[in-house]
């Protein structure tokens, strides 16, 4: 557990999210918590109805609340309609990682002589910057991370530990790439010539739009031809895997240890289980959610949502079940021939 | 193949096994193989009797195995009531990594100021260390590896090369931490305004125990609020992903490729396949074993083995059995209309 | 996008193909694009008659077309029997990848007095060469990768930016490993003492044959006696995960996010869709193909393509269906006995 160096008074908090509040506007607040866990000096909030039974037990300095909720509450409470982002917007105010940074470029660093920086740049310890690279301003490189050439670097954009950029590469501004991904690396892409496999050199790029976040070790593969593009506001978890030339809309959410295979163009504001795989070449529409570890074959053309696979069960009893999966074309066709012995 | 660059007398192997031993005591070992592949200077285990045959035919110096075994075999022996705990006990003895780490800091390594280093701390090329962080004895990073502000490494814990712990990780003593892996990446959390996407800081931090093990390229998410907490001598594959708040109970061990999310809370001594996926806000109890590519979406209360999925078949069959599955409630309330017709 | 720095003639395009070709042998090309995006100074193919409808359309300066299509061609024609192959030729031509490396080795860069280095070699910036490591000719290391201890890459072999090659490691000519992969991370193995886990240390290497490819983030492990062997020309896409003592024959190819588990054999010319998994110590022949997500928990001796799982469909129809897969057993039971009674 992390926590921040310092404290807020209630009435600045209330401000930051412009909400009336309760209570002492004096009343120091350190970090937020849970109702359940929530002391004296913690924000917790209610955005399920769920844990209405812990509201009322708690100790939290005050709680974020929807109105209808207030009477419940036995402490100070700040009101508004969607809690839940209320909380997000607090947790920002009380993220350490920014007091992190140290400004400027580290002795250590490597930094091109042609690479362009803009103001207030933190380039950290042994990063690389490559030939023909532009970080606009206040963008942050963590240690270890490395910019390959000619790539670009949208205003306030953070790379964290040991991230690569690969060269020819475009992002946005406010995009985070968490430690271990890799933004650019080569498609998959080869010509059989009946005995063996001759490389197709990958000479598309990746774009990420603005506010776009990429999590811990996943990778985003350059395009073919053409490039990889990922929209705006699009969030990608960890462990996920994006090849050459796909295409994500806007405000699309990926889960998890997701693949989605080339060529394939999701829409805007889709979300993809954990573990979800796409087949190449697909087309989903906007709207369309995909639940945990289920794999699309066919392009989507409605909104709703989709699914494929079994939910797990018992050993012993999936094994009888996934035999009979084997026999259940048969099974179908001998139900019909007995319907039809029936009707006789 | 590495190999040891040393040779150790069988008498000293048995004493460090603590166990008995036939033949000459001064025989030189120089490491392990297979019953099928050791030759003279080797020792080779017995571990299951599928093996029976190669034991018969053993070219090794040596062999470990059960007493039950000894009559059939042709060379001297090692007997220990379990031979495969006792090679990896001998396994141990012929690891040349250690002998590779070289102690101090190279001089290429970028240590902040006010990071604590213990008793022969090995801190490698290009490694980084940043404020505050804490080091115990015999701590090693290896190259390219960051660790990031105010992190605690534990005792004898080692960090391969290219490995992120983000800041404010709590790792225990003895940890192995393999290349590429990242310990603290932020979790997936995200507040939607309607339009788009509200980041969620994430302010808890890792605990990992003692003894811990992370493979390859995997990656274990910061919590929320929280922490994510990775109980002791819990062994991790490589490729793993572990989410924001999932708790990990003492010596479950979890193959390949799994995923977990959110807040899922797995038992003691569990032991999940390779690629088996589990949903969030769930609670395994101990002892739960889930076969491989397995998708579990509900909680276990009891221990057991589960399952979900089918095996592989060949693809024509497989294609006439898949859309059936489309038709499967069809089939069965087809299925309940005959069987009631031929009650009358 | 990314772009060459440079046009070529057509004929030395022709030329290098060795094909014949109509039209000026003076237009100068600038790269390549698809026969709907190409312009006057870029060469497009046609590989599929889908694309037939944006040939007689295109505007490409010339057009890789198998002899057939030249009658529809409206612009100057490369002729080839495999215009796939073809383009697959030329891509590398316009690869800005080469002109970008920096010979020599960059001062940051951290090389083991006793690593030898061939002609020729680019080791780039905070790279580290650990003792004892062979680089043949050519070789690049690319930024913040390490070669540990002993590890050998032949002639012409690439690691893109932040890769991990363990020690003792063999890797190929011509082998290209993208940023994030770790080659040679323990295999997963332990011994149970009925209480927790004991490491077996992993004391074999890998081998990579020429000409492999690894995809971003993908890891393979080292073996715990013998090696992992991955054959020649075998292309393993990202995030892709490889047990200890896994064998994968020649020329095969694995597509995204596949997993296989220990001792596993793969046999040539095989190919593995995405996030396919393998269960451990199996045989799959030569010429299997695996269709995506497909779990394999059995040897396979046939060539032929292999499936398991179901297709995705809209979430309350497969609620309905996945429900009754957990009866299968029993609606085979009941139909059975349906049958028996309708024979009387």
């Amino acid at each position: 557990m992390t926590h921040a160096a310092y404290t807020i008074p209630l009435a600045d908090i209330a401000r930051h999210l412009d909400v009336a509040f309760s209570g002492d506007g004096n009343l120091p607040i350190r970090g937020l918590a849970t109702l359940k866990d929530a002391k004296p000096d913690q924000v917790a909030f209610l955005a399920n109805r769920a844990y209405l039974k812990d509201l009322v037990k708690t100790q939290a300095g005050a709680v974020l609340l929807h109105p209808e909720h207030s009477k419940s509450c036995p402490v100070p409470r700040l009101e508004m309609d969607n809690p839940y982002l209320g909380y997000a917007k607090l947790s920002q105010l009380f993220d350490p990682l920014a007091a992190l940074d140290t400004p400027g470029v580290h002795p250590s660093a490597v930094v091109a002589k042609d690479a362009t920086l803009g103001a207030d740049v933190s380039i950290q310890a042994n990063a690389v910057i490559a030939s023909g690279a532009v970080l606009e301003d206040r963008v942050v490189v963590g240690p270890g991370s490395v910019v390959g050439a000619d790539s670009h670097l949208g205003e306030a954009t953070r790379l964290h530990a040991n991230v690569t950029v690969c060269h020819g590469i475009v992002v946005g501004k406010r995009v985070i790439l968490h430690s271990g991904c890799v933004i650019g690396g080569d498609g998959f892409g080869f010509a059989h010539d009946g005995a063996g496999w001759h490389k197709i050199a990958q000479l598309g790029g990746v774009i990420l739009g603005d506010d776009v976040e990429v999590g811990s070790c996943s990778s985003i593969d350059r395009g073919a031809l053409g490039d990889t593009v990922i929209g705006r506001d699009v969030k990608i978890d960890s462990q996920v895997q994006i090849a050459h030339n796909v295409q994500i809309g806007d405000h699309s959410a990926l889960a998890g240890c997701v693949g989605i295979a080339g060529s394939t163009s999701v829409g805007k504001h889709c979300m993809l289980g954990g573990g979800v795989g796409l087949s190449g070449h697909l087309t989903l529409c906007d709207g369309v959610q995909v639940t945990g570890m289920s794999l699309v074959t066919n392009s989507i053309h409605e909104p709703g949502v989709y699914s494929s696979g079994t939910g797990a069960m018992n050993n012993r009893q999936w094994r009888k079940n996934a035999v009979r999966f084997k026999q259940l074309d048969e099974i179908a066709k001998r139900l019909s021939r007995l319907e039809k012995t029936a009707v006789k």
